[in-house]
């Protein structure tokens, strides 16, 4: 039995609370489980140097935690002088995750900047994160279109995270909590859009391994993960997106 | 009048939720009007090196904000790769107001760290930073007592904070907003204790000056603000602070 | 009887030696009894990025010690690779002082850098650097006034800063040496004009609290002590600043 | 027609040459076409503080690039202060890559270094980079074992690693050169055991996707090309492994 | 006897391998005795901001050691988050050195970077960078000039640098290996072009000093090593560099 | 005609001040024409991680210029967050030197700070610093003396140290203000003891080259300056140093 009881396909709580800081163009608070992620997007009118005149967006995420998101007080990296190879790693990820689901062309020369900040951690949170970023990039675009610099929204799918894992106990497991997450040895995390295609596959096996069938059971619970997530992102952000006309060029 | 119709000598609503984050051993959200700010109180059984063998406590506090929490996004310290003037200065004033009412010897050695994360900002960040740190701060003493650490709360006093200020069009103001905050030349920032002593007194007057006079008009409007706030927190802490058996030294 | 067998409410010996570096178009070295700060002036024909273009000028400090201007050798901020926050407060306090005192419009897109270099200290080297950067800002615009590069000396008021406190033995004093800073609680640096206002307080009581009649005796030592160093300013000036014509806006 | 003329599964032509630095304990030169990186493996007779005491090994990776061993020059991360977040995924990934296959409570406490350095660069060198670490550090093992601080290779499976794509052109294909990673939208790392187990996955569609059959397809290529990359290692290290006696935990 | 039982006047075997790296404009590996060092020179068509404008070219070094170059493992530089002094008197060294020898006008605006990269070291790895950078860079020359961006090599003469050194037991010696230089106390090294003239002479006695009749047997060692060098630079290089065409300024 | 009159083996009005701060165990202030340099040294009780327990001393120097110690208004070092090559240069030098005229057995486990900051700077700034240095590290043993922590000062000889260069005009000189140096080609800094045996030779030539004839002039240019040093700091420090017994190892 999970320590949370849960079933080993089976997602926690999830809530997706739109416009929770009233700054940003785009921001949401996601709880998953006791995990909790502001994800704020912001629109800026320019791109990164290697971008300018190309009429052409980019997005990119900055992701952190605060001190005590965890049970032992971590050291604020601004008082390190610099971010952790763990920061960075998260950081790419969310962006990479997130530029594939948008039209940058349709973006124009703007930065989406993505901002992902942990209030309170009990495992997930760089897939809580894509997800929660996800909505927030979606609002702000909506905030795009209602001052008509943009026509339709850029987006050409859903996007959802989760993580799965093989627990030395529980076996094969969906959306590991933070207990689950540091006893067990394999870990991934899969990212998928809204046509069950894949973003990202991030699997690693620090000090263990798994096969070609163990891998399947994993990308399987991943999928239905997901599914559930998207339609959590649906009833919050309700028609805004009609994907029947925005396809991937797949 | 005031943007929010305020009477010079209003308060904005405040408001502070115990117990907001729950992994710190002690923790507020603070609300005043539109700022909101997470203070976490972190117990370490260490203190730094300059109070090693000495028998004594010490309180260290760290302050910062959400790029977002302001209505322009601000580059993350972290990203900077170092800590700004303003937030050093910040910092040092939390700290030292909460020694100031702490009896650190009845600490032992042990560090308590304070976090303040302003996750939206609407002006008086460090004044709602510092009322909100002393809450979670004595929360972290509850905690502590309720481990048998310590037989009573080591506190010497209530304590909170607030800005004032002379505005050119609404004269002499309690507790500014930013958008008072930001065309006001005299600003002030007082912190106090529950026996009217002052303990911080910071006024600056960037391309302004303020005569005797006008001083005593501030002061007098802190205070009330300061008696207000310290109302805010007794509701909070109830019966834990016995004021009649802790008294400062002086 | 103070260390120096000085009354509460006397200055210990002061001198303002001008043209001490022959490079900087300012430059005096203050002498406040063991205490000596180098004070240079810069002038550059450029403002930072927020004015450019606003035809006003802009005023910035910079402090440092040597590492053997204190008892111990203190670590040489270049070695450490950045800034104390104790630096980042003083720099910050000595440029908003002198800014309060000169009317920037006049000066045009220029900066004037200040530099206090504090080659020995015993107590009250911030207040010092003030006193001292503001003689050699004349100076620097004095230069300018001999260049044509302006009509008139850009300055509103004369301008000074020192230091008082309440001593648990010599009770509340004026400009406090090294011995009774260190032994002082409540500590208070005051910058006023030659107009009798205030330009900056902050008044600090680690550890310790003062009341409304406490504040009232150390703003009064403050302005005795202010009134004597701009006596010593004005010998050193000579008829360069006819206040006359220059009021502040108030 | 791939740029190299390769068929779809094919590896380029690689070569491992021991001992091709005379200090390190282990030191390989690996050539994958055009790439070559130098892999030395450091024994140091310590851990990291999270291991003291813990009679276990550890094993940690550190990867550059000479300026030029690409096209253009990079900067030297020396002279930027600091490594990219590219730099540390890739150290992170080849330290977790070799950890999962040695037995660490056989090393006892000291800490195995891996140094790849990238002298010239082709496309692949994070893959080329752990394939020749592999073989480094089983040297190092080696001589651990002459001087009989271990009585046996702690050595669980040989290792290998590889990438595969999906080229718009030439579709799947196996280790891709710099130009055809360059042009590849679905990028592809794999690391595999000696048996058959996957120890990363790590595939990320930047501005693509990939389906569920077009996976199947990559994990097929990659593990042909790991096969052929350990009979190398095996060609190098001759008998030194004997896998009968060392076997996964699973 | 010296540990290789060289004569005291003997130079190591020295062989220069060009074309080594293939992306550079001139690239060769330098090998001294077991020092090797990889030598890349790169042309970018800008100079740095205090020679814009001014229609002349500029050269500038990096020099690094791999961390395992060495018996033990250095601490990589990107690691430290900088540069120590000892790298940077190295680079300005190389960098200075080589500009003696070249006529900066006829490079144009453009800025030749010089990257040595200590692969092994065995003592005298700054001196044979020089030698190896200076065929690197003509080598880089001469690619310029088959681009037809020069007509002719802007060289004035050959260049080439060496160690010497007063041993305790071996007395005034050249070229001194890591043994050696370990246990020397003077130790210079010497800069000389193709007219036996001197470009540097960094001569040092830490803990010794040397008298004005040793200082001329030093000289006189190393100008027999430096003409050696330059033999096999001309072995390299060919014809390119016609001496009687491009004469020093002197 | 030099810009200041001298002839050209003549030396600037040199003056060295005792005891010019009060705080640290040696201090003076050296005079070198227009340079002024405050030299410092502390002794500190502890020495390097390298040399614990060796029962042996160590001296390090740092040196800084005042941002204003320059006719251009120099970056602080401290606000760059990082110390120049340049520095990093000058302060090896200044430690080797001092190092090769003491005892460091006889130091005890020890380590002299020396500080070298220029507060105005017109040419020779390092090697003013390294004579003052050296008086100022005298005065601190002498200190070390009087409390008898040392029996003798541990002093092997005297230590100057000077420039001489080749300027284009005046030809070989002595002692180069900031106006020669700055258009001379070949500059070479000299450091020597009390028996005429050199310390340290660092001759450059940028853009230029010099020949043994030109050498042998600049070497006897420097003996002389080098005497005079040595006579103005034999006036200083009295018979503090009784050359007889304390004999180089040489």
């Amino acid at each position: 039995m999970r320590p949370d009881s849960r079933a080993s396909d089976e997602l926690r709580s999830v809530a997706i609370q739109p416009n929770f800081i009233i700054h940003p163009e785009g921001s949401v608070l996601i709880t998953l489980g006791s995990t909790k992620v502001i994800c704020n997007a912001t629109i800026e009118d320019r791109v990164p140097p290697f971008l300018r005149g190309k009429k052409k967006g980019w997005i990119t995420a900055e992701y952190a935690m605060l001190p005590r998101a965890t049970p032992e007080r971590n050291i604020r990296e601004s008082s390190r002088g610099k971010v952790t190879g763990r920061t960075m790693e998260i950081q790419r990820l969310i962006g990479r995750s997130l530029r594939s689901v948008v039209d940058l062309d349709a973006v124009g020369e703007r930065t989406i900047w993505i901002d992902c900040d942990v209030i309170q951690a009990d495992g997930g949170t760089r897939t809580a994160s894509i997800t929660g970023a996800f909505v927030a990039m979606v609002l702000a675009f909506q905030r795009m279109k209602e001052r008509k610099q943009i026509a339709a929204l850029p987006i050409k799918s859903y996007l959802a995270a989760t993580s799965v894992g093989i627990h030395p106990v529980y076996g094969p497991i969906l959306d590991l909590c933070y207990q689950e997450d540091s006893t067990t040895d394999v870990d991934m995390n899969i990212v998928m859009n809204g046509h069950d295609e894949y973003i990202e596959i991030q699997g690693t096996g620090e000090e263990a391994t798994f096969n070609e069938k163990e891998l399947a059971t994993l990308l399987s619970l991943a999928k239905k993960g997901i599914h559930q997530l998207i339609e959590t992102e649906k009833a919050v952000l309700g028609e805004l997106i009609v994907e029947s006309k925005v396809e991937t060029s797949k």
